[in-house]
């Protein structure tokens, strides 16, 4: 069976700081009409940031939608025309001060695949170096180490929620042996 | 260091048939004003189905947002006050047609922490009894059942991007010692 949908169009509703809202006309597989809500989203990136003593540096940030402060690896969104690479490098020294000699792509996250367009790109740093922090400027966040081993019990017992951050950590156990 | 935002108040923009958008006005931590745009969803699961003979069932969807056809574990949102089990229960007969002797929770996902609210609830489902299937009226789903070992590979190899699919495939597998 053909389960493609057809997109007629797609109208702009809002147009906003970090996210766009649009109405897709589209046509279903069996032809009948049918909207669908689509946020646009710019993409970004995450990096599991793991020292030579497998340890992993996480951030503790404050979410607004969830009025709650959330264990996560560093992460922010693609600048306009942004490498993901060159931004998976800019994101870990923001928020964690750490340059890294290797940095490698290790595939793509799909936060919510029914309204949203966004595209995640996960990296694994090795070999890192400290430096100093200089997150964005409404950005708060406090940096934790912590051994892998710990942000893999905490992601199994469901204590870290965050999902591109059990997406990630637990890609990298399985794809280091961990 | 305090990085909890206070939230003032919080605009309602659009009203939609899945989702809302808000505009949020919050104080930072430092005192200053700021905004954040937040996307209200009702919430959703995800259910890892798993027979005796450790074959998963997948659905195959074509996803507006990305235009494209991912591969993803059966999953829905919450019908309006239906507790995550009740749903967990109806999407995997909905998209596959099974039932199953027990479906354990395994914990939280959110999918993109910075903008949108959406808690999607993991399950595993266990002693599967195949029905009939009966999708959604808008909905146009391929099931396919596939060895764990098999989708564990397409994950690992990034061929599978939904990140709810990745995140509890690699649980479950972590969890039961697959």
């Amino acid at each position: 069976m053909d389960i493609r949908e057809k997109i007629i169009k797609s109208d702009r509703l809002y147009d906003g700081h970090i996210i766009k809202l649009e109405i897709a006309s589209v046509t279903l597989p069996d032809g009948r009409p049918a909207t669908r809500e689509i946020v646009r989203h710019p993409g970004g990136v995450g990096v599991v940031a793991l020292d030579d003593e497998n340890n992993v540096y996480l951030v503790k940030q404050y979410r607004t939608p969830y009025d709650e402060v959330l264990l996560e690896i560093p992460a922010g969104k693609l600048d306009k025309g942004e490498a993901p690479l060159k931004a998976a490098i800019r994101e870990l020294s923001e928020e964690t001060g750490l340059c890294a000699d290797e940095i490698k792509y290790v595939g793509d996250f799909y936060p919510s695949v029914g309204f949203c367009d966004e595209i995640l790109r996960m990296f694994i740093a090795t070999g890192l170096k400290q430096g100093d922090t200089h997150p964005d400027d409404d950005e708060f966040v406090n940096t934790v180490k912590m051994p892998f081993s710990q942000v893999v019990e905490l992601v199994l017992n469901g204590t870290i929620k965050d999902g591109k951050t059990i997406a990630a950590i637990l890609k990298t156990k399985l794809l280091l042996n961990l």
